[in-house]
């Protein structure tokens, strides 16, 4: 990959942006990346927008803010319009399919998939559906291998939620066929 | 206060500090100040110290890394050794009463405060621990106002905890007289 690989992850409160992002930093730090996870808040955090940002890397990272993600996910319509415009060029987007993606530039990379529905009709519970977007990013980008990405989610889930969030990570997969990872997988090379 | 106020939480994996460093921020932000929260992981996130840092500042923060925190959290002896000569001078330490205080440089304002077992004990849950490190944090330092940062508290657990957490912040604020909140107290002018 070329020296970081940076990725936004925004919604509403209470989607569960920041330990989406977490998740996919203890994965990252788990398989020997270095990683650093942050969330800045600003005015416009008050504005029902809740943004949270990996940065992966080989090497130490020195600048720890995202200008230009590689990846984004959004969660709902406003971060969406918000954060599109600031992509990486060749970057991805990938959003729930309620969302318009209309706000996105023309050529724009993005996969949609049903991942609200998904938490709470196929796994049950609607607050899983970081999880169930953890499962798809993954399943899509091919970041990290499935055993330490479990590990990682069992580290940040409050105990006794081990089962449910399994469910979710496997239904999130599961969202992702053979043809979109391979045309989206990310090379770590 | 000056330009920025920068804390760290520091414990074993599993104690929660994340989260307790999401809060205050979510606190601040709640407030009006600007905040940025992150965790680095390098090499060392694999020695089982978790690390999270919250910066609070009136103004916009351009640099999100924190050098020299104002305010730590230790929660484990690893944790409290390990940070502990960072420290800005005159900054302050909150320590579990169970650690050992000797790595501690000679001069250095520490609270220790039995958030540990009051989780376990007080509160009846030991998961609880971060939110009692909240509520002594808050009260030590006068840092928000009550009502705001339980509003930051409810923003970020899971759904049908709110009871044992609301507990665990008035646990967590008691542990402070009205002495050490006065030597403590931190202006933000």
């Amino acid at each position: 990959m070329s020296q970081q690989y940076q990725m936004r992850f925004a919604g509403s409160g209470g989607q569960g942006v920041i330990l989406a992002s977490v998740i996919l930093a203890e994965a990252a730090v788990i398989c020997g990346f270095q990683a650093v996870q942050s969330q800045a808040y600003g005015p416009e955090a008050r504005g029902g927008v809740s943004k949270a940002e990996t940065i992966v890397s080989r090497e130490k990272i020195w600048f720890s803010k995202v200008l230009r993600p590689d990846f984004l996910l959004a969660l709902n319509q406003s971060s969406l319009n918000a954060y599109a415009p600031s992509l990486a060029e060749g970057g991805v987007v990938m959003i729930d399919d309620s969302l318009s993606a209309a706000a996105l530039p023309e050529g724009t990379r993005f996969i949609a998939v049903p991942i609200l529905r998904t938490a709470r009709e196929t796994v049950g519970k609607a607050f899983t559906a970081n999880i169930v977007a953890v499962g798809a990013i993954n399943a899509a980008l091919r970041l990290f291998p499935d055993e330490q990405l479990a590990e990682a989610v069992e580290r940040h889930i409050p105990a006794g939620t081990e089962a449910i969030n399994r469910k979710a990570l496997a239904a999130g997969a599961a969202l992702i066929g053979a043809e979109t990872a391979r045309a989206f997988a990310r090379s770590w090379e």
